[in-house]
C-alpha cells in the first residue's frame, strides 16, 4: 500500500460526491458535515426513527457515532443500521467513550449486533470492544496509545469480520488479515474536538468509492492524517488547525500526499 | 431594485438588532447564530413546546428549518408557527430535503398550513413544494438549478400568497407578481454546510426591518450572496470561506455592496 | 488578586487536563468543547438521564447550561446535578435567558435547588435570579450592563452561598464577601455566539484545579477576557475573533497575561 494505491480513492470521492448519511453527536455535527463536503461527499444528517430507513434506501453509505446517545436517538440509530444490514449498505460505527458507562456499553453492543463494515475508535475504545481488560477511560479521551491496541484491533476485526481502525499517535487499520500502520497526524489534533468523529464519517464516504472496505478505510485515514499534519504545521493553535484541515481536505494534491504519506508497516 | 434600494435594510438591521427566534437543525445551529450576530441581529434558538409560544410573544421574527426533524421538535415548530400566525409574526420556512422521505413531506405540509411569510429552498425543494414532478433528490443537496425552478417559484408564491426564494447558481426571489434574479455567490459556497439554512434565518432578520417581505428577502439574499462571493475570492478553501463570510457580514460597506451586486432581472 | 495569583491556575489546567462534563445547549456544543480543549481540559458532552450520574462518578467537574432546554434534557440536567450534590462535585450553572419565559424560570429554579458552586450569567440573568425587578430581556441577550448588576450579584452569592459571576462590559466575580471586577474583553465578543456559555464551562474546568471556587472563577474569567481582548484586536470580524480566541487560549503566555490583565477592583 502506498500513495499511488490510495490517492485514486481521494479523486473518486471528489468526482462522485457520494451521499453519506450520518447519525452523529451534537458536538460533531458541524465539523463532520464540513469535513465531508470539503472532501467531496454529500452529507445528510438524518436521525429520526420516522425516516432513517427511508434515507438508507436513497443508496448512500452510513456513519453512526454514539457520542451523545439518548434513547430516542439510539432508536433511530438501530432503525438505520437494521435497514443498512438488510440492504447491504456499508456502515461505520464510532463507539465514542464505550467503557465509560453501562448505558454506553449497552448501546455499543446493540449497534455491533448489526455488523458494521468498519469500526473506528481510539485505542481505549477498541480495547474495550475487544474485551481487553484494565482499560482506563477518562471521559471521551483515551489514555491508551494506538500502538498498544494493535493486538486488540486484529482480534476485534477477526471476531467481527469487519475492518477496525484504531487511531491515535499512529493509526492501525486491519481487517484481521491485512494490516497497515500509518504515521501521519499531529499532537495538536487532539486539541480540536470531534476530529476522530469526522474521520469516521469520512471513512463512510470512502466506502462508497471502493469495493474493498480495508483499502477505503486506509485511504480515508491516510488522507485525513496527511491533511491534519500539514494543517498543524503553521497553525497558530487548534482553531486555526481546524480551518486549515478542512481547506486542505478540499485542495490537497497528489504530490503533497505522496510526499507526506508515512506508511510504517 | 438596485443597491440603493437594498442597502438601507442592511443598515437598519445593524442599527436595530432585532430578535430572531430560530428552530433550526443541529448542523446549522452554530453557523446560523454567528451569521445573525455578525449581520446585526439578536438570535435566540428556542425549540421546546413548553416555551416557543411565549418566545413568539417577545416580538421577534421566526425562522423554521426542518433539516433534522423528529416528532418532539416538529411539535415545537408547530406550536411556534401557530403562535406566529395568531400574532401576525413574520416567519420563514426552510423545507430542507423535502421530497426525500414521506416523513419530511408530512412535516413540510404541516408547517405550510400555517402560512409562512417566506419560503426559501434550493431548486429541488421549491419544485417539490410546487408539485412539479420528476424531481431527483440526493439527500439534502439538490440536483436542480435555480433557473429551472423559476416557474415553480412563481407558481408556489402565487398559490401560497407568500414570498419564495429559490437559491443556487442564481437566486430567484418572487412574490408571484414581482421577481428579482440575483447573480452573486460562488460555487465554493456549496462546500460549506448550512449556508442556505443561515440565509433563511437572515431573511427572517430582514423581515424585522421592512414592511415588504419581498424586498426584505431580496435584500437578505443579495447581501449574503455578495458577502459569500467576496469571501470565496481569496479563500484557501471552504473553511476559510465561512470565516470570511461571517466577517464580511459584519464589515461590508455600501461601496463594496454597490460595486458587486448583480441584479440580472 | 493579580496576574501572579491567577496564572498558576492556567498552568495547572494545562498540566492536569481535568475532565469537565457539560450539558449545554445545541449552539454552544462545538465552541465550548473547543474552548475547553484549547485551555487544556478534557470535555465530555453527556446529557442522557441513563448515564449522567455514572459520568459524574468519573470524578470531573460539571457545567450545566440551559440555553436550549426541553423536558428530556432538563431531566438529564437534574439527574446530573443531583449526583453532583451527593458526591460533592463542583458545578457551574449558566441560566441562559432566565426571565424570558415561565418555563425557563421553572428550569432555573429546579437547578438552583441543587446548590451550584458557581452561577455565571449576564447582568440581566443575574438580576433575574436575585429577584431584582424591572428586568427587560430581549431573548438571550441582556439589556443590562454588568455594572448595574453588582449589588444583585453580591446579594445572590450571599443568599445562595455560592460564587456569582456577572459578565459583560466589566466582569464581576463575588462570593458575597470577596469581590473582583475585571475589565478585559472587547465589544466584538458580543457578536460571536456562545462565548458566555463557553466561559461557564471554562469556569468548571478551573474549579478542578483550585480549592477556592472564587479564585477559580476569577482566573477563568480573567483568562478568557484577556484572550478575547487580544483576539479582537487584529480580527477582521467576529469569526476571526473566535478562531484567534481559541488559538490564544492554547498559546497565551504569562507575560502577555500579566501585561493585559485589568483588575479594576
Amino acid at each position: 500500500m502506498n500513495a499511488s494505491d490510495l490517492w485514486p480513492l481521494v479523486l473518486s470521492l471528489r468526482e462522485r460526491a457520494p451521499l453519506v448519511q450520518c447519525i452523529t453527536n451534537f458536538v460533531a455535527m458541524d465539523v463532520t458535515a464540513n469535513v465531508l463536503l470539503a472532501a467531496g461527499a454529500s452529507p445528510a444528517m438524518v436521525h429520526a426513527t420516522e425516516e432513517v430507513a427511508d434515507f438508507v434506501q436513497l443508496g448512500g453509505t452510513l456513519s453512526i457515532n454514539m457520542g451523545t446517545p439518548s434513547p430516542d436517538w439510539v432508536e433511530g440509530m438501530m432503525a438505520a443500521v437494521s435497514a443498512a444490514q438488510t440492504r447491504g449498505t456499508s456502515w461505520v460505527l464510532d463507539p465514542v467513550a464505550v467503557g465509560a458507562t453501562p448505558y454506553r456499553n449497552a448501546v455499543a453492543a446493540g449497534l455491533l449486533s448489526f455488523d458494521p463494515t468498519v469500526i473506528r475508535g481510539n485505542a481505549g475504545e477498541i480495547m474495550t470492544l475487544a474485551g481487553r481488560t484494565c482499560v482506563t477511560t477518562k471521559g471521551v479521551d483515551s489514555t491508551q496509545t494506538a500502538a498498544t491496541a494493535r493486538d486488540a484491533a486484529i482480534a476485534l476485526a477477526a471476531e467481527r469480520r469487519c475492518v477496525v481502525a484504531a487511531t491515535g499517535e499512529v493509526d492501525i487499520v486491519t481487517d484481521g488479515r491485512r494490516l497497515i500502520v500509518l504515521g501521519n497526524g499531529h499532537p495538536l489534533m487532539t486539541k480540536v474536538t470531534a476530529l476522530g468523529c469526522s474521520l469516521s464519517a469520512l471513512i463512510a464516504a470512502f466506502l462508497a468509492v471502493s469495493d474493498d472496505p480495508w483499502a477505503a478505510t486506509a485511504a480515508a485515514t491516510a488522507y485525513f492524517g496527511v491533511c491534519g499534519e500539514l494543517a498543524a504545521e503553521g497553525a497558530a493553535g487548534p482553531a486555526s488547525l481546524r480551518i486549515r484541515l478542512i481547506d486542505l481536505l478540499y485542495s490537497l494534491d497528489a504530490a503533497a500526499f505522496d510526499q507526506r504519506l508515512k506508511v510504517m508497516a
